[in-house]
């Protein structure tokens, strides 16, 4: 392949990406997808996946592209699918329009089916490639292809903190320690999620609704609408059931509570779902929680509670990732930890990998990924 | 003033602001100043500040012009002296050398004589101007404006400090926990400050020397060598003189120890001074400290020390600036706090602006200016 192929590749594919970015709120449980397609140096088709249940990515593209997609290239954020879903496979749709060379950023992410949707296209006698742009495209879908690989939802955690690592005084004092810049990037956390999972304590504590606030998201119209459209499950972890349904959280609409305690049948009364999922211990096992949800078919969750339960999740090396929203302040030596995880030697100190910080507002945000136990 | 001239003002002024940057590890107790001499369009001298007792920057930059000064426009960053220190007054060279205009990034930061170099250039015909690129000037020499402006030195603190704001664990198990990269900005922080300050305490529990090893600044061979001729004092505050004279730390050379205890001989007879600084509760009085080291033409602190002396510090509020080295690691909550600085409500926290955030090798930085109390 000439380097100007490549370099059209690449330049196509962002454009792609691009596409498939618009669906980052609305696209769940499916992966965020987009399509391009390009005939004689001219786009001729654009589209992108707006929600599950509606047409692909493809699809939209090919459907703009009419009759000018035979002999074109297409452009797609991720292998065409080969199977029939909720609509017919695009790899067939793709074959059906003519088309003469296929691009993919990324083979289909589930083992046992990658590279069927390409092989379908070779043997209709369709050019295929694979690969181009291919960590960018895998970075846009981290839940979908955490399901697809391992059977799990990619675990967000968000935390609040001083400068000196506390989220609130010794007291319990805690409030809105970040400003309203670092507060809509978590609306759009929330957002992008499947899940947005809290503990009944932090939720008691802060009579939080944890919805999605969509005038705060800070998106255009269009976005914000789509983001409206399919708002993340709200996901409580209550042992005890001790949260009333009188609770804020539960009157701003229909909640999954995980619980260790017996089925209470008001909760189905009021909209609510109950599902048990008890540990040795009579509390929740928490290591069961993420397997029921990515049977569920929760991609991304966005983990909002105190130091008690991220410390847990945090304990079983469950969490994928952490993003921190640093304020310009100190708590001081005697305010709440950021996660209860207490450690007596260094060698047993978990150690990530911080992919970056920046300013959000006068707060800043850290992303931090955990690395594998053992790293150095 | 037509707005090419004052475009070609800031272009001459980064110039002189880039000389002046070689400086930045060996004038102290001067300023670091730079100076461009520019003729019709050319640039004619170069020069910049090396050494206290030396010449000034504009000095080697009219050594450089020779003739070719007369008529030409020098650009300095700092207001031209018209005393007599332990050089003649750079105005008269100005004068003497008959450039027809001079342009300072900012007049001298001593309120007592501010203006006075420049009145002295207008007398004798010279056009004048201040204020450009002003605050690139000001930032440049943060110590010399606060010991001038204010009679005190800049106080930086550096600590190392876990993503989770914990320095070593409960036990006192402490190490490095941050990479070279961030040792070697540590180095470079040592070696422009004028004092490296801390306490018996962290020396002793590391053994430390607190020098600056020129070979792990990072810098090239030129700086290097200048950071070697003017390393910075090193200070210790030890109430109780607990540190014996054996310990590495004055073993690696000749020391200021600040002390509330009684004089001892022994430490003027292995070449250290000692000064004492008692505070009504039999310890150092750290307010004492400050002006006493201003008092000695020191510009720029950096406090290297534990939890006790910069959280007590910090209490003070005598921090200018914090400069926060983050590792990739979780030290857990039952780890030891960034400062010991025990705070009951959040009415009492301080506000600090984060400037900036950047990653060090694998390790960040974080780069924070307390703001004045009140400030909400």
């Amino acid at each position: 392949m000439s380097s100007l192929t490549a370099q059209l590749d690449a330049q196509y594919m962002a454009r792609a990406l691009q596409l498939a970015r618009k669906g980052l709120y609305s696209t769940h449980p499916n992966p965020r997808v987009g399509c391009v397609i390009v005939r004689d140096g001219e786009v001729v088709g654009e589209g992108w996946h707006v929600r599950a249940g509606e047409p692909h990515a493809e699809v939209h593209a090919l459907r703009q592209a009419g009759e000018r997609a035979r002999g074109a290239c297409a452009y797609v954020t991720l292998e065409p699918c080969s199977h029939h879903g909720r609509t017919p496979p695009c790899a067939d749709a793709l074959i059906n329009a003519g088309v003469a060379r296929v691009v993919a950023a990324m083979q289909d992410p589930n083992p046992s089916v990658a590279g069927q949707g390409l092989t379908r296209l070779a043997a209709a006698g369709i050019a295929v490639a694979s690969g181009v742009l291919e960590a960018e495209a895998r970075a846009l879908n981290p839940g979908f292809l955490k399901r697809m690989e391992h059977g799990l939802p990619y675990l967000r955690a968000k935390l609040a903190m001083s400068l000196d690592g506390r989220t609130a005084m010794a007291s319990g004092e805690s409030q809105w320690i970040t400003g309203p810049a670092a507060r809509a990037a978590v609306q759009r956390l929330r957002a992008r999620s499947s899940v947005v999972l809290s503990s009944a304590q932090s939720v008691l504590a802060d009579s939080a609704r944890m919805t999605v606030r969509s005038a705060e998201l800070g998106l255009d119209a269009e976005l914000s609408a789509l983001a409206e459209s399919r708002p993340p499950l709200r996901v409580l972890i209550d042992g005890r059931l001790r949260l009333p349904l009188s609770a804020p959280f539960f009157q701003a609409g229909p909640a999954l509570v995980i619980t260790a305690a017996d089925d209470d049948p008001r909760y189905k009364a009021a909209g609510h779902e109950l599902l048990r999922l008890p540990g040795s211990d009579g509390r929740v096992d928490l290591t069961a929680v993420l397997p029921a949800l990515a049977a569920r078919g929760v991609n991304e969750i966005l983990l909002e509670a105190g130091a008690g339960l991220v410390g847990a999740f945090a304990q079983l090396g469950l969490i994928d990732e952490y993003r921190l929203f640093v304020a310009g302040t100190f708590l001081g030596s005697s305010a709440r930890p950021l996660l209860d995880w207490p450690l007596a030697r260094m060698s047993e100190a978990p150690r990530l990998k911080i992919t970056g910080m920046r300013a959000v507002g006068d707060d800043w945000q850290i992303t931090a990924i955990p690395l594998p136990p053992g790293h150095v």
